[in-house]
């Protein structure tokens, strides 16, 4: 059974456009934010507390399809769970729905388990930590 | 007696810049969502609401000292409440605390009541409506 | 042909994260900023004047891939160009480069022409417009 | 004579809000990036490439007037100095003014010269580099 993270984000004034809906961009904000609780819930909150960064989950790909436009003020429950397993690399799914339960929004990231050992860009995957794997249902 | 507003916010990694310590202008962008938080308990939702925007809170200045560093994970309480009314414009203070309860930053905001009659930039401030104004204390 | 946009962006301290690398996020409103200036670059800059907004290109969906770490400092030249057209919708294409000429990031984004008569998500499909078509290639 | 850093803004679709207007944090972030360029032409770039932040200018405080409501397109002139110097912390003013040399806003931002040495927390103002000083005209 997957691991599932559950969040609510309310849709600010500033998460929006001109056109009065999310900007898109956001969307993406709120999917890594849910990864970090889901990663946090496995266990996993070492890239995420003090000290230079050495451990993380460095992204591979993003995608999204827009369903319905959110408007300011309006709260939008987000859904993560682990939807592919690879060596090092993990596939997150997120599903946003309005407060009538409709889908406003669907993506993926893509993801791998990275150790940094120089400057920022020295990122070398390595794999899954098992009990993390675990706990997140892989 | 001020209506207070309090509204929790997590300290997000993508708010944080690569000093590992929160990028500042996200301050502001909680402030911001801190006074929308605050003025639609005063009953003022007009402004977020869908429909061209005809009537809103536009800033003329803003101000924030940073006392403590946060990290990603960390909650903040903000602490919103006016602190000055003039005719049409008023200063809203905010106070982030952190776990501890010691002040992580604390900063204000000056806006005017605002009305648009034609493009984005035709603003014209008008005196706040007199209900709102009871409700926020003033 | 297409019609390309070449656009230079540099990477902001603040459009990075702790990890000391681009938050992902950033790809996607550099993805934005540059279908705005091929948009104008075709004559198509309505959606991005004052008024109420009436008219525009709203997301259906969005991707990219991320191939190399990128630094604050960098700069990256974003070329982006309509690679699919439908009747209403269309797809542009953009690719990220850093100062050797390597990839580092490429992404879509489909997006609908879109009118809007009433509140914000009152959005409706209508034929891309015909000279705005011809400028981009299709 | 203060050095002076000038940049110029371009006023995006996701720097503004549902009124259509800027977003006001935006302008912290674009007083952000003026800095870091001013402080580039002074020398100081070590806190801004790779490897593990140990040395940069955080903030102590910030604060912006907004003078004239700025739209998607527009662009801006940033002009950034030094307008105070202390021991180890020190003042920026930045003006951003339109095309037509008006100014749009005006604001300052508090820093410090700082070191690390543990987690990110661990900051300790350091003397203002003498070099750095004097090219920022101190």
């Amino acid at each position: 059974m997957a691991l599932v993270s559950r969040h609510e984000v309310t849709v600010e004034w500033g998460d929006c456009d001109p056109a009065g809906i999310v900007y898109y961009p956001s969307y993406f904000r709120w999917c890594d934010q849910a990864s970090h609780r889901l990663l946090a819930m496995a266990g996993a909150t070492h890239n995420t507390r003090g000290g230079p960064w050495t451990e993380g989950t460095p992204l591979v790909a993003a995608e999204c399809s827009f369903k319905r436009a959110s408007q300011p003020g309006e709260k939008l429950l987000v859904e993560s769970h682990v939807s592919r397993f690879g060596r090092s690399s993990f596939t997150i799914t997120h599903v946003f729905r309005d407060v009538t339960g409709e889908i406003a929004a669907q993506g993926t990231e893509t993801r791998i388990w990275a150790k940094k050992t120089g400057d920022a860009r020295s990122l070398n995957a390595v794999p899954i930590p098992e009990d993390v794997r675990k706990r997140l249902g892989g």
